[in-house]
């Protein structure tokens, strides 16, 4: 039993969110934050778990698995799962420090999940399969979030891009990504993932005339973005990454705060931009040139509460060498 | 022979611009908004046409057709047509007073000529059923403005509300319009017609399978829309709307500008709201219940260039007895 940080990538999801909800593809993108989580098993009966980004510590009995409350419990119970993995209980002084901004549908949960299971099972001496990392991850995030996609603990885990079609689970991507950048700029209000999806699905259920062709052209446009990503074709991904903008925009989950940055990003010269995940708030993300980015950041700087820039990250969770 | 004043309303489209071009239907209705044209003949060879909007006099020789040119040259081939049609040629002096604001979308080349086409004949006498204006306006136009869609035409003869669809002509619809206005806006950035549609038919063509589902949802959306409107059901007409500008903003012709007014609008309790007419500019519409308009219409004036707030006008082409 060692001192172990393992660390996994966030993601962005480029095409299809909430068309992914009804059975249409998607295409999510690990990108270049990573959080970092570093288990260290102690003689103790509880896991310890500090977030330096929150700076926060909470405890977790082992042996009061019921009881546990607090805003650091998904961590917990990724750490007990990749325990009951490896047969063996300990005690557990976990530490994260997340470059992810948490709630920003950028996958900080997941990653945060997928590096502890990774570290956890590594401190015990247990070798996991990656697939194996994944499910666990996935397992424990299921017991704190409901019922998720499973796209964010697959992107944490094997970095690099996937589409998805509910159902049918994932393809791996060989995205090309080069010369270009995603630049992320956060609207500053909060997303309501829950509330977005239920209106949309309302929207279908009212209107499925309407809505059934968005969700079939939402489709195709996954489709046909898969094959421009896989090229490197960058401008016509920036052309289809605007029109999935508006089909989102049609569903109802734009906002004026989110338009401002989406129009801001493409007057000052992003190949494309739209929101990225539930919408209602949170982030849009465009892809830019790297010539052409610096003056993109700036513009959305004066509008934007956090502007991040990020690439592709190929790499998924790994063992950091501290 | 006497002098005759005719006035006719401009429109607004509703929906399904630019959808309209390749097959599917679309909704326009009279608003009230006239342009008032005062016919007057007289003993000279030419026909004086003065536009107050322009502070503008020009002159057109009766004897030299060939040579005309200049802005008002529309004006002055919609009275010459009304002159062959009633087999009479005369000096004419042409007023010209219009609400509707030129270049916005809303019809005011068309409603001038509709009523220089009803204020001539009646100077020369004779009596015109109103679909024969309405075509001779559109002769005149079209010698003018290329291949117009007609719809221009057919609004300010008839007023209320038609449906239209390329090669099967005009539906009169019977919309209930109670308790509820149309704010326009303007964005201040001129509109251009023909760059936008061309610039949508080489999306359609690049991306067909990608924006066919897209036209075919706009076309469900009207035929929905009609039904709404003669229901006189404002709130699932608004949500129309939305959905509507979203598919607008999918094929490319929405603005940082143009999605700044459909929010505030919307923010500020509209119904609905949609940049209306070809984009890339130009004005939206925003439908309000009656008794939110003063505060739409405050929160549009810090953004818009100009904001108008009209109804539904039921009446199209008349004499007026002044």
């Amino acid at each position: 039993m060692s001192r172990i940080t393992s660390s996994a990538p966030g993601k962005v999801i480029l095409f299809g969110e909430h068309f992914v909800v009804e059975g249409q593809p998607a295409i999510a993108i690990a990108v270049s934050l990573r959080a970092y989580v570093t288990v260290e098993p102690t003689q103790s009966d509880e896991i310890k778990v500090y977030s330096k980004n929150f700076d926060l510590t909470e405890t977790f009995p082992l042996n009061q698995r019921d009881s546990w409350t607090g805003k650091m419990t998904p961590v917990a119970v990724a750490a007990y799962t990749a325990m009951l993995e490896a047969d063996k209980k300990t005690g557990l002084n976990i530490h994260i420090d997340s470059q992810i901004p948490p709630g920003s549908g950028m996958g900080s949960s997941a990653a945060v999940a997928v590096a502890t299971v990774h570290a956890t099972s590594l401190a015990l001496g247990l070798q996991l399969d990656p697939r194996k990392v994944s499910d666990l991850a996935y397992e424990a995030e299921k017991v704190v979030h409901g019922k998720p996609s499973g796209i964010d603990n697959t992107i944490a885990t094997f970095g690099g891009a996937i589409a998805y079609r509910k159902g049918e689970g994932f393809i791996q991507l060989k995205p090309i990504f080069r010369g270009v950048k995603l630049v992320l700029a956060d609207t500053g209000n909060p997303r309501n993932t829950g509330e977005m999806v239920r209106r949309v699905l309302a929207l279908k259920n009212t209107y499925p005339s309407i809505l059934d062709p968005i969700y079939y052209s939402a489709g195709k446009l996954v489709v046909e973005a898969a094959q421009l990503l896989e090229k490197g074709d960058y401008e016509n991904l920036g052309i289809l990454m605007n029109i999935n903008h508006g089909l989102l925009s049609a569903v109802g989950v734009s906002t004026k705060e989110i338009e401002l940055l989406v129009h801001t990003a493409r007057e000052n010269g992003a190949l494309g931009a739209k929101l990225t995940g539930a919408g209602g708030g949170g982030y849009i993300v465009a892809l830019c040139r790297e010539n052409d980015a610096e003056k993109i950041i700036s513009a959305l700087k004066s509008h934007a509460t956090n502007v991040l820039t990020v690439n592709l990250e190929e790499e998924g969770v790994r063992k950091e060498n501290i």
